[in-house]
């Protein structure tokens, strides 16, 4: 599925998702823009930055502007001058219910709310309009977003809830009843390179929620990967019913808040979600062959995992090389925490790598501990002194994995730190790139003669330009290699992984 | 103990610790210094960026030289032309025999071999070389740093053993097995602007071991605070007797490496170290009222906990301030993982809340999300609302410790990303600092009238310049409050803080 197929025609067909055309509106309305931002508030300017009105029809509304940034402004929904598929809603709480019914009558298909203020309140009055607006909506075939929510994010339609996401499409769905968690793993993945085929954030989940979600991204031919940060689920069989289907298709990882008695009740103040049970829900993701985390943190981690040649760990045996033989010993005892094995590596390999590492200060046993995993410019041979160590270790054939570290900080080798102004420049980005990419292809060449994963963890960054850095984790996802900020964090997704797999054995594989 | 004093004199003495003349050399040999290098190698260049030979003797050695890096090089030790009071060894492991006879023949009284490939090499014959130079130096009174280590820094005396550390000292002690690990410590902690007293790289600990270093830092009075990563420890008795005195006196964080069956054999390549038994490690740290970390992430935290307002926390209940409710969720979740509670607000406080509070779309129950704290930046009035936030919060009498994070990401306001060159300029250095010391000058006067301390959490980074979120850091750390990367970070730096507390119980208040 890509941009330009006529897939909204398709909408109630037997070859698309039946939610499919949520995610292709041809119009849209922004209802309530502000007055105050002449470029229209965030979703208008989202939007726009991203394109929408290039090819569709995009319409602000708001009674007191005749324009706002650069386009014609309506009165009201009624007054717009095409049909109009899809609402984003920021007016108050109080003026939804003229807002459905005049959505009613210009038979919208689908209404965002932005709009907060209803059953997440406690208060019973707004309960009650937030559902008597849902009902009424439903009933004229309006499907809700919401409320309380940011939206939606479909790259191949230039739809977008947030200023500057990635232009491209990518393959990974996320579903999230938190708009800044959904921004969170756009922005924090996009960096690395990961992209989306759809995101959506729809908050109180009053109408649509995660079922309905799962369930688009099980069939969606775009999507190959399903994340998702869950407060609560309406239909507890709905939801374990969407789970099974889409984690037995895809990857599919969930982020389940509100674990906690106090958890629960701030969900209840978030997007006025039931928590339920954290038990239950965790023998659901179980059963379902679903990865349940429990942080931000793991979840992108996780993600990146199913997205790079970490997904297809096969056994336990880890194999560390690292500059600083304290790294190494600290990587060892975490692997060890997560249950993997640093096997000692074979005589004719240890033989073999003894003609790259010198014997003094350094170990070739496993973790291996060699300098020229430093970083770049250690001077002259250290490339391929690199490549000689990732070619044996390669072919030593003790290897599930392969956990690389350059070890180092930033600061300690002349780069820049904060009690002096007195600092290299940074590389340019061309250098930077093409330096990253020169790594990166070593590293991939070595996944590739091991036949196993090779993981990446970063150099520890503390002052200066992050750019150079990234390149480098930019370079290797391109290259389908995971980046990790520690070696705890490759320890516990490789551990991740090796769960997963052997709780999938009883599933189709995966497509 | 500042620079200056005239504390060389006093060794031996009554006043002064044991080892105080070891931190205090008058004059240094960097023996074996490369012919390669202009700059005369690692040591010696660090030595002369922070200043060493301005008002102390310093004597390059190699007889292929004549002059190095601007000074005089001396074909042995024994030819320099003054007393030399500590050696640093960058010669082969096969030349240090002879060179332990020079430093006999000299009278130098520390010894320090950068010099490896000993013990730790599992080699019969090196770890002889080894034991015999060894016995020889102790013999002659020589006190021995190493091998295998990157020995001292002490930034009163302006040595070091890595280029650019910060030159002005502080009250952390630090000892480590690992060069790389107190490289990463002093860089990382150095950046929020954590100072040393003295750090010491010991490497295989083949003479000068923990226990000596413990028991100096315990009665070091420039030393405040102790963090240490330890392999393994050659004398469990008096290691036991110095870390009781060490942890009764002052804050003691300790890494202990190769607690896995794979992490002791790791350490025996790295350091010819024996690990011994994790849990009677355990059992010692807790009888003596030190911290016990695993990781260097926990180790960098609990030091900055222990250095700043987070030390002081007497409850378990914690108040979370963000911005974005998905984020509160989360944290409330982690504090509850960590044994913490997340109390609800009383009605006064969320009466007062209300006025700076819209009720769509956040909550002031606690967690509390409030729009204000989503950084700078966010219109007329947010750092007004702010303070009154944080006002009514410190004086709503339930919290032992608040927590906040503007919870946004990088990218998704506006700032840059990698997929676009079009990023607006990052502020300036001078900006920024600004910029940082109004938030933390907020932040510090909350936490004054709240009596209770205050943690932050910074915001995720995923490109462009690092400067500015460092210095909210730099300015929140210099008035005592902690920042760390995640809320998951924060609240088991609180649950540590409260354990130790009661651990502590029975001793006498820290120093």
């Amino acid at each position: 599925m890509t941009a330009g197929e006529p897939v909204r025609e398709t909408a109630g067909g037997t070859s698309a998702p039946p939610l499919e055309w949520l995610f292709h509106p041809r119009s849209i309305a922004v209802v309530g823009v502000p007055s105050a931002d002449p470029r229209g508030g965030n979703f208008l300017r989202a939007l726009r930055a991203l394109g929408y009105d290039r090819d569709h029809q995009l319409y602000p509304i708001n009674p007191k502007l005749r324009e706002t940034a650069g386009l014609p402004c309506y009165p009201s929904l009624l007054a717009c001058p095409g049909p109009v598929d899809h609402v984003i809603s920021q007016v108050p709480a109080h003026a939804v219910p003229e807002l459905v019914e005049q959505c009613v009558a210009r038979e919208v298909r689908s209404l965002q709310l932005f709009t907060a203020g209803f059953s997440e309140t406690g208060d019973a009055e707004r309960a009650g309009i937030e559902r008597r607006a849902l009902t009424r909506a439903l009933a004229a075939g309006i499907r809700v977003i919401g409320p309380n929510c940011m939206g939606l994010y479909v790259p191949d339609e230039r739809i977008a809830f947030t200023g500057n996401p990635p232009a491209d499409a990518g393959s990974t769905f996320l579903l999230s009843q938190s708009g800044v968690h959904a921004a969170d793993l756009i922005f924090r993945l996009g960096a690395i390179g990961m992209r989306f085929s759809k995101v959506v954030s729809y908050g109180n989940g009053a109408d649509l929620a995660a079922h309905d979600f799962l369930s688009y991204a099980a069939e969606d031919p775009q999507t190959r990967v399903v994340g998702a940060y869950i407060e609560g689920v309406p239909d507890g069989p709905a939801f374990a019913q969407a789970l099974r289907r889409c984690a037995a298709a895809k990857p599919t990882v969930i982020l389940k808040a509100g674990v906690s008695e106090a958890g629960a009740r701030a969900v209840r103040s978030h997007t006025a979600s039931l928590a339920g049970s954290g038990r239950i829900f965790e023998a659901l993701c179980r059963q379902a062959g679903a990865q349940l985390v429990e942080t931000m943190a793991e979840l992108r981690e996780t993600l990146v995992a199913v997205t790079s040649s970490a997904r297809r760990v096969r056994g336990p045996r880890v194999v560390m090389l690292s500059s600083g033989g304290g790294v190494g010993v600290l990587a060892t005892d975490a692997f060890a925490r997560a249950g993997l094995d640093v096997p000692e590596l074979p005589t004719p390999a240890r033989r073999e790598l003894g003609s790259f590492i010198p014997i003094a200060g350094t170990s070739n046993r496993n973790p291996i501990d060699a300098e020229s995993f430093g970083g770049r410019g250690l001077g002259e041979g250290a490339a391929e002194r690199r490549r000689g160590i990732l070619s044996a270790v390669a072919r030593s054939g003790v290897a599930d994995a392969i956990v690389v570290s350059p070890g180092i900080v930033q600061g300690a080798h002349g780069s820049r730190v904060p009690w002096s102004d007195d600092a290299p420049p940074s590389p340019t980005r061309d250098e930077a790139r093409s330096e990253a990419r020169e790594l990166a292809s070593e590293l991939a060449a070595a996944q590739e003669e091991a036949g196993c994963p090779l993981l990446y963890v970063g150099r520890a960054r503390i002052w200066g330009d992050l750019g150079p850095d990234l390149e480098v984790e930019r370079a290797l996802y391109a290259r389908g290699i995971a980046s990790y900020e520690s070696v705890e964090s490759a320890a516990s997704v490789l551990r991740r992984m090796l769960d997963w797999r052997s709780r999938r054995a009883g599933l189709p594989p995966l497509s």
